[in-house]
């Protein structure tokens, strides 16, 4: 029985081949049975002999049926049919596939999001970004479509980015050291793909940043969690390890926000000339500094080539342009283009230039400025109305940077018991636990605050219903 | 001497502060030298004392100097330092930069390009692109641009990828089966990722894709060739290799051009059945396809969920907008969202609505008959033109779809020397040897013609020079 629907995106003779072919595959039409006749067929449904032609030609070029002179179409045996049953193991039931597809729906109907999934909707520029989309796509030629082009990223915007990370970072480097790519995983991923030869291993942070634990992960690596102490890593316990490539987060740990002296930044360097080993320096949101200027990156000071910075424009301008970028050494570009000279930039052509633009005409540095400022408002605020409802009740956390701090609390409550009362009052606030491998170095009391995706007037508001919530239950 | 230089880019308290820095580093500031007086360096650079105040202030909160009441500032011994020399290894010398990054200006100055990096300049519907990108920029809001939004790829894209793929490849999923990348190399690093624990062995068409080969070489697969039958993979070999992953290109072989029948297909998947192993098909440029209707996708007679199947828009709309997809079977979608919970899309997200506009409105079907139309005109010269010219000195392989041919020489000249003979005259081609693992196998006389990015009214000519360089010089 054949069905033709209504949608008009699928050629009739098509759906009229495919509902045959299912049935030869599953045996509903058994081998070598006889077709209906192209014009009995046409009748029946209503449609022209040419479509059911159409089909019967798809279908014997395919190898399904043929025809036979003067007696019509008969299916064809085929050997592996029998194989190809269906097997309903390892599908995702309604329930699970509901799940991972709506499971942020009920995040939105909370009044309080303190996650680090949201940004503050008020601070895209979304006005100039415009403007610049529209003179971009006025002066874009055909040839920057059509072709495979500036295969590790757009000139214009690798100068841009040699010119603010010395200024504001200051890395040193030119403009081929920086390989652009469509964000933090996916340059994370291109460097799995180079150390692979150096070594299994990965050496990060615990606690430490959990998505570059899972991309190490899902790439192949043995990862080796570091003790992480106040100022940082514990060197002392990555020299003892077998990790010759270390991933840290310096200018702000992740989650616990602290800093690394500098020091200590030498100790880490002096650790990869000896072992020549390689350092991971993920400056995710090196914007963001409040109480001091912001300490310049290890690339800076590292002059044996060890250093690869990583950045993003995922934090400070946007997630869903889908830029990052990785400033290589000089020792490690020769192997890197080696590597991956048959692949190209993973960011939009488009994306690239405008982004260059925004640079280069000092939008971004007026941008900089705005967030800067109005980080530090919330920053202030939320410390400020933490102190006031919570008082020493709570240690606050990396609160010199960053966008977002860790709650300890000393009343003897549990992560989750906190997130629960928070989430029965409305407000989301993130685990802690996840950025632990060694669970049991974790004490289990502390909460995440992120406050970059809650506007300034909901924060006073949002703390105080936490704080009832938990103190006053 | 500390220099202050003209760069407006780069406040002039961070050039002392560099400079000074520096200094200290390489020790040609000593430890424990007294530096300076403030109001003495501001008189002697000419400049504000707050300038020099300011870089003082950050060398001393970064432990470079340190001020000492009443006898101004010192530097700081520092321990490490003395280890952190430069290394002259592995930099680039002058000459390999130039050849890395310049390697490409010769092939501009060349007539005749019928290498495959190149796309036709005529094709690309810049001035629909443009109205749809002013469209969507004018419809976006805010809050698209500060969310990490849409996990795994816009869901109208994932829709219209659906109705589209349904219809000319045969291809049945859900639209949360599509996983949108920012192209084939990201996607095909996703899925070494996720096959890692089902086996470290990847089985591939010798010859084959050669950038496929590089990527999971990059990822630590060991790549096990299958010898090419004149229809596709030899499936014997597969069944006696230890792989349980093969990829594959059944529509199109790269590069010879051969067509997967339904037979053979059948074969593969009753390997992928009895192995339980897993089909990686690639559809690169399945739009172009000429002499008779596209075969349909592997992944459409595929019941037992083995099949993953792989679609990019970089060979028939544009390279730069970085865009490709997968389409997952669902036995494989929960693991798949397990693996990858914490990663984002890569593609960029407005190029994902413009793109998805474009497939809505309808401007893809017409996209696609128009370069289909024209790679049909180019690819009837380029056989005619080669028939012609060198008649039966050659063999013309994989004529029937495409954007490319081989040409097989029978009169004893090698590879390279064809390709020697063609650029002195301007007629740029591109070797086939490195498509082979097993170099034995080749017989070194042939070369690839891609005809997608040369005007058509550059064939003949082009054609023409080539016979003439290579049978009468």
């Amino acid at each position: 029985m054949i069905i033709i629907n209504n949608d008009k995106n699928i050629p009739i003779y098509i759906q009229i081949y495919e509902q045959i072919k299912n049935e030869i595959i599953t045996e509903q039409i058994p081998g070598d049975s006889k077709l209906p006749s192209i014009r009995g067929l046409s009748e029946t449904l209503n449609v022209s002999r040419n479509t059911v032609e159409n089909a019967y030609q798809q279908l014997s070029s395919e190898g399904y049926i043929k025809s036979k002179p003067g007696s019509g179409y008969f299916s064809l045996k085929l050997d592996s049919i029998q194989l190809l049953k269906p097997t309903n193991e390892n599908l995702l039931d309604n329930k699970e596939h509901n799940k991972l597809f709506q499971d942020t729906s009920d995040t939105e109907s909370l009044k309080f999001n303190f996650t680090n999934r949201c940004y503050s909707v008020s601070e895209f520029p979304l006005r100039t970004w415009k403007k610049l989309t529209n003179q971009c796509m006025q002066s874009i030629d055909f040839l920057s479509f059509t072709k495979y082009d500036a295969q590790f990223g757009v000139h214009d915007l690798q100068i841009e980015l040699m010119k603010y990370l010395k200024k504001s970072r200051g890395v040193s480097c030119t403009p081929e050291q920086i390989i652009i790519s469509s964000g933090m995983e996916y340059s994370l991923s291109l460097l799995c793909q180079l150390f692979r030869e150096i070594s299994p291993k990965i050496a990060i942070e615990d606690p430490g940043y959990s998505v570059a634990k899972s991309i190490f992960d899902n790439n192949g690596y043995s990862v080796l969690p570091i003790r992480l102490e106040k100022n940082g890593i514990n060197v002392e316990e990555l020299y003892k390890s077998s990790g010759k490539v270390v991933y840290v987060t310096p200018s702000h740990q992740f989650p616990t926000g602290s800093l690394m002296p500098l020091q200590k930044r030498l100790h880490l360097l002096e650790w990869a000339t000896r072992k020549q080993g390689i350092i991971i320096e993920d400056d995710y949101d090196s914007e963001f500094r409040y109480n001091s200027r912001p300490i310049p990156s290890l690339q800076s000071i590292d002059s044996i080539g060890s250093v690869v910075y990583l950045g993003t424009f995922s934090k400070s301008l946007s997630p869903s342009i889908r830029i990052g970028y990785m400033v290589l050494p000089q020792s490690l570009l020769k192997k890197y283009y080696e590597h991956f000279d048959s692949y190209h930039v993973t960011a939009s052509l488009m994306q690239q230039k405008i982004l260059a633009q925004f640079m280069q005409l000092g939008y971004w540095d007026r941008h900089i400025r705005r967030i800067h400022i109005n980080a530090i408002k919330k920053h202030n605020l939320l410390i400020q109305t933490i102190q006031e409802y919570m008082g020493d009740k709570v240690i606050i956390h990396g609160q010199d940077s960053g966008l977002h701090i860790l709650l300890e609390f000393k009343n003897g409550l549990k992560e989750d018991e906190i997130i629960e009362k928070g989430k029965k009052c409305g407000v989301l606030v993130s685990p802690v636990s996840t950025y632990w491998m060694r669970k049991k170095e974790y004490k289990n009391n502390m909460i995440m605050l992120s406050y970059g995706g809650i506007a300034e007037d909901k924060i006073v508001e949002g703390i105080r219903t936490l704080s009832n919530a938990i103190f006053n239950d």
